[in-house]
């Protein structure tokens, strides 16, 4: 633990968000997302759920605003009928407190997320019960 | 994740506490204890409280009854004005839904904690913010 | 060992369990599958049969349910003429035991199986000597 | 498998009995000894038996018989009014079916036994339930 | 060493045998053979001939007797008018002591042999001095 | 790089920062220390001066201020006519900035401090030119 | 340390530098590089920026010259009418210093930069703020 | 050292000679050669000439001379003007003293040649300054 | 293999050979010495004889001849009416072919034996039937 | 290779160089010195002498001269009548134009000289055919 550093950021998973450059991805997933087998670089935070997660990230981890996507969410696979998952909401606004634009979130399907999460510098697995809670952050610039 | 199995053990810490034997100790240290330094096997639980984490693996792990204590802690080093850390409490009321005798804690000082630790099987390092929050457990024997 | 989990089911094979995902295959094998050349992960089980690993195995894990087949089988490379192996009717019952629907295999050819074992997740490897008595397993989800 | 081996004998367990020579101990152990904090070389055997284990090994393994006791054992530590194992009377039926002179056994306390266990080229680690059933063999010469 | 198997046979050789499953190759190969070039699981055999180790592993070896060719050797590069390597003879006569079936050759040449052998399982260093000396052997099914 | 680190603070250093525990140390040492003989872990920062190392660690870094002394330098090995190396007023500064009480520093002889450096959790090595600018700090615990 | 070597060059960087051979390249990186995904081998100098590195990278090494570009950066990647990054002035004055020919620069775009990178021998990651600051140099031969 | 093995040959170097079979091919580059992004095994002789080492290697490698060259070097690369490298000569009457046939040389150009030194066995990297001092050399046949 | 480097003296054990310097030691054990569990680094050579080994060995390496034994047996443990181990007389007449002095041998009893064994170079396992047949060799220096 | 760095100093015996520290030993061994068995870091130079090295390696390394002897001998362990071996008036000269003092060699016997040897940074093996070549040096202080 030090000073200022919230206590859920391992430092393991600390030292992977340093090493992140301009562009690289890092995968937030949930507690049924085969992490282990799609994953370069794998850290677990079984027991964790993303919202805490992500904020804790956020007050380090500049986000790419330049792309035309905030974030990345896995699809919802079925009809339009269905509500979008209320875990979504929550990413939105942890969100909209650290960065400056207003947020948009990019869809692809489960198994184009799968590839995506393989060429992610790295895959947090959480323990998430909410489903489709899948997250992919692309790294911005520092320029302070 | 697996049905019946809770989220917040790792495939890592299920895995230790299986190879475990009778006589083993691991170590449930608290978010300022060296634990990285001690441990001869290292499961970090960063983020997490040492109750949560210990009454789910008491559901699986067998407490040493035999022996006098049923669980050993860091003896607070000073006088006996003192109140005792309220942490221990709770570790009394969850070790008492899991084991057959009463509880009785062993006390040991800071620098014997630390010999131990260094002996023992695994530490688990928590997040824990309370003082004088590390606690041992033996295995006792699976007899079923 | 530990309370409530069956002896059979080794720590290293636990610990895979637990890091699968949703999608995630595991292939129980015969005594005479080639699983070392096969595996991404192998873990021997040597000396055991495949009904006892299945029986313990799906105490844990979830079985998808949403694909057309419960279970995957090695189809047998002859005339219909042969009675189907005897095994595959104790594997049925195994499963019956655990998950809602009924139980539907699906059957893919020798050369075809291989390749889906070198995608698994993970090879078990038993001593069976029942003939055709590979089996593959796809997680589901853990909704509890 | 390969004709004539027994599948019970793992591969990595029929390398260490190959390697080994005059002198060195392999000890196996019941499901509750901590076998992987005493093991220079762990070869796990989850779900087994010790009995079905001893006997696949004799087969192959030369006992030495030079010395004063055929195998050791851990000594009970109670009162000796307490019965002997009945594990320990299986396991003279099956020394006697494989070596020439009458079967001795030799008895060391728990922590001796564990000191000698950490010094063994190797333990196989069982699930045997029955209580203080682990055992120790030293290998002979082959002489044929 | 143990009791009835041939000292030739090196812990490791053992151990890549019992490891290999129905349809997993092995190529015993001759002195001058690019076997650390070619080789998956590499054992060497330095100072011994293909004969005498070839019948070490057949006493334990199930050869593949579904195909059609009970082993495969490097066709000779030139015209039929040479005589053929006086060695396969001797293959021949260690083979049929083993099988049940007639002895039948498949022939491959000298590149084709190279990349099979990468594709087998292990590979055999041998010193024999013989020309045209190595063979592949494919294994069968263990089914007693 | 991430917002709010400095980038002096390369992911393998504030990894091992965030990993000590309390009472752990860390060396940071001058161009000059045999910090690869004596470190259990060694962070290399090539091209780097303590000041400014020293600064950006204080940041993050608790320091134990529960003992006698806030840091430990090592001694100057002449007479007391020599004046105090200057840089050692740098550090009384910079720490003073970051901890509540007054500083007062430890003076250890050279192969006293190689020992403790070999015992420490890990030592960064800077190419600071300054003689005797290798300095001790001890973790400290982060109550917030 | 060592006589005339400038202490900005780790020992793991001069290494890196005295096994690369004619045609091999090295990427010196800004801090928002993606350094650690691209790398084949990667050499940290976190708090470093690019011209005091490429400075004394220049004494020892031979840059190539025969080829058409003394070095390669990242194309702007927007509209003429912006200014060049000063950076690159700061650049072509220190190589000037090191080469007998006159600078030229070749400039490729971000993403055919970063697959260069990934065929590179090396990558240097430095902390530098400035933009478009990363720059390819290709080694010539020595001929002293 | 041993008696009657040139002190030149490196124990590394001379295990990778004796691992290479028919038709492995191994290169002995001079000091510009990029050795160590090409090489699959990398033998380094810095400080060494490429004639030394070849006339110590040949004592014991035998050269491949059933195929058209007996070598392979890299093609000078303008026109034939120019005068052929003299260290070429040198190595031509190395080998004249060690085979049975007269020397040919094949010629390949820089950029196959770095491709055909991926694919070699090993890397001789020498620190040799003569300009086309790469050699690649092909196993032959041990008959004796 | 290599021109006039014996077959039975592989890569491994020629290197290993080679990297000895004076006063180191090399056991060449029989096929029950407990090589495995003495041996820093461990040559296996099974289904080899001692005398075969030692006289190809011999041609290469230097037995120091200032010590007061050429080589060290391990001392037949009974009373002196037994005869002596007839191999002994094979070991000497090799010795005797390759050394200037007459062999004496030294003597120690077998567990002062393993103790040497354990302080040994290197340790070669044979798999030589004879009793009391293990030798160590001390390297003594090259001169020439 | 790069400018100004002599070819005999290869990456790997750069590398530990620039690691060393103040009072950290190297020991350049001659061609019997069993540097493989004494060596916590082993630089081999197969086929080198000690002058040339020595002469390459003081253009960089500081030698400590504030111990009373500049360099520490292998002491010759026969009567004073022999004559001192002439390469140690060599070893005088090569220092003499390096250190600002004059040359005073230290003289230790040859299994303390072995001790010595265990503890000092790395060991570099020569193939140095004079006797009693052995050379250790003490790193000094950088301070330009």
């Amino acid at each position: 633990m030090l000073k200022g550093i919230p206590a859920i950021l391992s430092p393991e998973l600390f030292k992977i968000m340093l090493e992140m450059g301009h562009g690289d991805e890092i995968v937030i997933s949930d507690g049924n997302f085969p992490a282990a087998s799609c994953a370069q670089r794998l850290i677990r935070c079984d027991g964790h759920h993303v919202p805490e997660l992500l904020e804790a990230m956020l007050k380090f981890f500049p986000v790419e605003e330049e792309e035309d996507f905030t974030a990345t969410l896995m699809a919802v696979d079925t009809d339009n009928a269905r509500e979008l998952p209320p875990i979504w909401e929550e990413y939105r606004s942890i969100l909209e407190q650290e960065i400056d634009n207003s947020v948009e979130f990019g869809y692809i399907e489960r198994y184009e997320f799968y590839e995506r999460a393989k060429n992610a510098y790295a895959v947090v697995a959480t323990s998430e019960k909410a489903l489709y809670a899948n997250i992919i952050l692309k790294k911005g610039v520092v320029t302070e």
